[in-house]
């Protein structure tokens, strides 16, 4: 196919330089970067005199499938996953720096459709945050390091530790709707154990939807400044699994968490309650606030007691605190 | 060898948690942030209201080969490459988050080591500068995916584009010694086309410095927020050689560097200007000064001129500006 050779190379074809501008054509000015994409580094503004930092890689394998998810889908997911991690800070996400490491025959409307997820899902869910830099390397597999930065705009920011006996927990976003889009991949897009892209006609609506939660999810980002400001004791975000992740805040803060099951029925994507508790990828926003405090958005899942035998319950009963790693299982050494 | 399993176990045999805990407890402590790693984001003081980020993956295959460097070294040279990208912005640099792509069979004691050498690394060339955050995840080859964060301090970043026709061009640090390193590596330590382990006692003092140069970068460091003080109107770090990165700089300034050959010669490890011109790594500090202004520890090395037909010049003639990649060229794709 040499037409689709000269208009849409393979990234291994063409120059570093070549590919890069490619990119930076399809990102959007800095809002906040005082000086963009390069120079040796970028210059990003942080008027409140502190800032927070953030990194996630996802790795082609036990993150993604390339068969699954388009270059859109990849841009879009590297990025709210590593903007999830500055909101869950009481932070405004302010810049992200991409280090992309890429199979050579991958073409370059790949990336270039990567840059336009990364570009759109911070207009979405973080407007004026922008990518200000990265580098590109070549690898066999793909592999999308991020590093977020954003401000704090004067707020103290927001860590796992600070949950006290009293207050209420209270999670913000979706539960267990991107593991059960997840598991639709696995059940329905195989082939003996590849991946097969996925033909979306075969599912109805609602599993349309659990499906775009997985390959693009939609944190509700702007809910943390939010929290910060209520008073939000603590606060992360469910990437691993509410059970696993409410443990890492219990044990931080040395309380326990005591969560009502009838609450997790009500917000558990098709009221699936082993999958609200052990299913990750959802990006909510797990808090606790004092009494009264909990602002608009959240929803009251439980209450934080002084420090009981085990760091979750659920209607008083310990819960296990396996998270979700299917890819992993599925075909990674770990 | 079941007794180096137990005490030096594989990376794919033990828990995320376990390696990081081991990493952290040989990360330095943060004196800059505000709250280090740990939770879902580090908090870095941002003191002067602007920061400078960078970001730099280094691969196993295109840049490095484990055969060659031990971990140590690894940790520090990524280190290093790094905070040189925040110095050339004339920035101080505070923080570093290192996402880490490790192959499982990996040994715990070489993470380790890799960890030693980022912490001796700062504290050497930029002390109060840590790890501040990062991830681990595993994959075929080992990458080393780094983001840098500095410090302006109320300086204004010396982005490249401001040279101007007058300016004195200027350099401090090496000029060709990794290059140096890297050829004999290359030249004797080899078996075929596969790396073999380096015997040190096979070298020359000269050749031994030259070979630490490459694998255990000493970038100027100090001397970026230095050379901002003394007014410098455009600078960067040379990675990539000093043609190719002058002719950057030229283009970005739109100017002519004009360099002299002697002080060039004078400058070049062993004399050699052909290595001085293409050897990159050597990550030196290229500035340009207006008259009279070049600080100590800066040797002079050419003029700015009005943009001429070439970018760069040496004793009035153009120079190729082709960069040093012989990794790349050896045996990777492109």
């Amino acid at each position: 196919m040499a037409s689709r050779s000269d208009d849409d190379p393979r990234i291994g074809d063409i120059s570093e330089g070549a590919v890069l501008r490619a990119i930076l054509a399809r990102t959007a000015p800095a809002v906040h970067a005082v000086l963009g994409p390069g120079d040796d580094a970028a210059v990003i503004a942080a008027p409140s005199g502190s800032i927070v930092a953030s990194a996630d890689t996802l790795v082609e394998g036990p993150d993604f499938r390339i068969a699954w998810s388009s270059g859109y889908d990849l841009g879009w997911k590297s990025a709210a996953v590593n903007l999830s991690d500055i909101a869950a800070m009481g932070a405004v996400p302010t810049a992200l720096l991409v280090s992309l490491a890429v199979p050579a025959d991958i073409r370059l409307s790949f990336i270039e459709a990567m840059a336009d997820g990364f570009r759109e899902c911070c207009a979405q869910l973080a407007p004026g945050c922008s990518v200000v830099g990265g580098d590109l390397t070549v690898s066999e597999r793909l592999m999308i390091a991020v590093t977020a930065l954003g401000d704090l705009g004067g707020r103290s920011a927001v860590t796992r530790a600070g949950a006290r006996d009293g207050d209420v927990v209270a999670l913000a976003g979706e539960l267990g709707m991107a593991a059960a889009g997840l598991g639709l991949l696995f059940a329905r897009f195989r082939d003996g154990a590849a991946a097969v892209p996925v033909d979306r006609s075969t599912l109805d609506p609602v599993q349309q939807g659990a499906l775009d939660r997985q390959l693009r999810p939609v944190p509700p980002l702007a809910l943390g400044p939010i929290a910060a400001d209520a008073g939000a004791t603590a606060m992360m975000d469910v990437s691993d699994g509410l059970a696993l992740d409410a443990s890492r805040l219990a044990d931080a803060s040395g309380v326990t968490i005591a969560l009502s099951g009838a609450a997790l029925d009500e917000l558990a994507f098709g009221g699936d309650r082993g999958r609200a508790l052990g299913g990750g990828e959802d990006h909510g926003l797990l808090a606790t606030f004092p009494a009264g405090a909990v602002p608009a958005g959240f929803e009251r899942i439980g209450t934080v007691t002084a420090r009981a035998d085990a760091p979750v319950l659920v209607d008083g009963r310990p819960v296990a605190e396996a998270g979700w790693d299917p890819y992993r299982d599925w075909d990674h050494a770990r």
